[in-house]
C-alpha cells in the first residue's frame, strides 16, 4: 500500500488481517508452481513455500508506448507520451496523446507524472478531442486523488504522501489525527484517520490520506480541492463544512486535523 | 424546505409523502384545540381541522438578544450582536460575542448574515476566547453550509441559492443535473441531484444544492471550498475528484454539474 504513509497503511493492514488475510511483507516471490493441468499449486517465497489455488499479480503498470514509439514520438521523463497542455505531442504536430499511455503535469510536483486513472484519461481524451476538432481548452493537471474500498475501510489520498514529497526534495511536516465519522451520540460511528502532508514554511496543503469506515472517499476531495488550489491548513481550519449528527462531530475531522498541522507548524505558540 | 431552491425542495417533498408524510404547503394554521387535560387534540387550519397527537412547531429562529441590548450592545442589520472579525462588539470594549446570538460575515453576499449552526458557534467562540485572552486569530466567515438526513436522503447545501441570490440583487445562473451515486454496474446505486447557483458572468459558483441516497453530505464540503474562495465552474469541471465505483462514476456527479454549468454559460460554443 505505497500510496499511503506507513502509518495510515497499518491501518488498511490490520483490516486485512481482521478478516483473515496473512500479510507478508518484504517477501521474495521466487517461483510460481503449478499442477500438471496449469492450475496453480504453490509460490515459493523467501519465508517458504505457500500453498495456493489462485496467484494474483499486482506489480505495478507501465505505459504502453510501443506504437508511440514506433511512430517517433517523443517519450517524456516518465517513460510515458510527452504532451503538451492540449494533449498535443510537441514531437509530431497534429497528433495528440491521452490517457495510460500519456504524461500528466503534478500540480504539487511541478513535474510530470504517469498515473494510471480513469479520471485523468477521460478528461484527457476529451481536451484531446476538443482541440483535434478545432475547439482550444487545457488539461490543467492532476493532483494524484485516489480511493479504495478494502475490507471495511474507504481508503483515499490525494497530493502527496510525506514520502513521495521527501523523494521529490519538497520540506514537508505530516500529521495525523483519530477521529470519529458521526457525533459520538449518534449509532453507526466508526473510527477515521487522516493525515495531512504540509509545507512546514508556508503551510500550504501539499497532500492528504484518510482511512475511515465511511466518509473517507468523499472527504478526500476538499483535500484534493486544497491541495490544487494551495490552500493552507490555516484556511482549512475555518472552512465552512456541514455538520449534522449522521455525518461527523460538530467539528468535521477535516477541520481538527487542519487545526493539529496548524498548531505544530505554529509550535503551539499562537494560541 | 425553503433552504433549497423550488425544484430541490421537491424531491425532499417526494421522499416524505413516499414514507406517507402529507405535505401541505401554503396553508395557513388557525388554531391548534386541545383536550381538557392539555393533550394537544387538532389543527385548525385554512383547509379544514386536522387530528394530531402531536403538535410541531418549526417556525424559524430569532437570535436571544435580550441580555445583549441590556448591557447597551449594538445590534447588526440582522438583529443579532454586531461583532467584528475577532468576534469583538465594536460598541463595548472588552467585551466579545459569538454563536447563535452574534452575527457572521458571509463570504458570497458580502455582508452579516445570523446562522444559527453549531460548527459556526464552536469556531467563533474559540476565536472570542482566544481573542479575550490576549491572541489574535480573526473568524473569515462563512458560507451558509448545512446538510440533514431527511427521509431516504441526504440534503445538503452551500453559498446561496438561486432565490437567496436574486433576494440580494445578485446576478445568477442556475444549473442541475441528475446522475448516480456509483458507477452504473455497482450495486446500491442510487439518485443524486446537484444544482449549481453561479454568477453568470465569471463563472464562479455562488451555491450548490445536493440531495441523494448518499454521498451529498460530504460532497457539498467541495462546493463549500468552492464557494469559500470563489472558484469558477470552468475550473471545478478539472478538479482531480476521486473515483471508485462504490463511490461515483468516473465523472463526479459535481463534475458533470460543473460541466453542464460552464456549457450554459458558454453557450455551448467553447466546444
Amino acid at each position: 500500500m505505497r500510496s499511503l504513509d506507513a502509518e495510515m497503511a497499518a491501518h488498511v493492514q490490520r483490516a486485512a488481517e481482521a478478516v483473515g488475510v496473512r500479510v507478508l511483507l518484504s517477501v521474495d516471490v521466487e517461483e510460481i508452481c503449478a499442477h500438471a493441468d496449469g492450475r496453480p499449486r504453490s509460490v515459493k517465497t523467501s519465508v517458504g513455500e505457500l500453498p495456493a489455488d489462485h496467484v494474483v499479480l499486482s506489480t505495478g503498470v507501465r505505459p504502453a508506448t510501443a506504437l508511440a514509439q514506433a511512430a517517433g514520438l517523443a517519450l517524456g521523463p516518465t517513460g510515458a507520451v510527452a504532451t503538451d497542455a492540449q494533449q498535443r505531442c510537441p514531437s509530431a504536430d497534429g497528433v495528440f496523446a491521452a490517457g495510460d499511455c500519456a504524461e500528466s503535469f503534478h500540480r504539487v510536483l511541478r513535474a510530470p507524472v504517469n498515473i494510471q486513472l480513469g479520471t485523468h484519461a477521460n478528461k484527457q481524451g476529451r481536451v484531446a478531442g476538443t482541440n483535434a476538432t478545432g475547439g482550444r481548452v487545457e488539461f490543467p493537471g492532476v493532483v494524484g486523488t485516489a480511493v479504495s474500498k478494502i475490507c471495511r475501510y474507504e481508503v483515499a489520498r490525494t497530493g502527496v504522501t510525506e514520502r513521495e514529497a521527501h523523494a521529490a526534495g519538497l520540506r514537508v511536516a505530516s500529521s495525523t489525527i483519530t477521529a470519529r465519522t458521526r457525533a459520538g451520540y449518534y449509532p453507526g460511528a466508526g473510527p477515521i484517520w487522516v493525515r495531512l502532508v504540509v509545507d512546514p514554511i508556508d503551510g500550504r496543503l501539499l497532500g492528504g490520506q484518510i482511512v475511515g469506515v465511511e466518509g473517507a472517499a468523499k472527504r478526500i476531495d476538499v483535500l484534493a480541492s486544497c491541495v490544487w488550489n494551495g490552500t493552507t491548513v490555516g484556511e482549512l481550519e475555518f472552512y465552512d463544512l456541514a455538520y449534522a449528527p449522521p455525518f461527523s462531530g460538530v467539528y468535521d475531522p477535516l477541520l481538527i486535523a487542519a487545526r493539529q498541522a496548524t498548531n505544530l507548524l505554529d509550535g503551539g505558540t499562537r494560541r
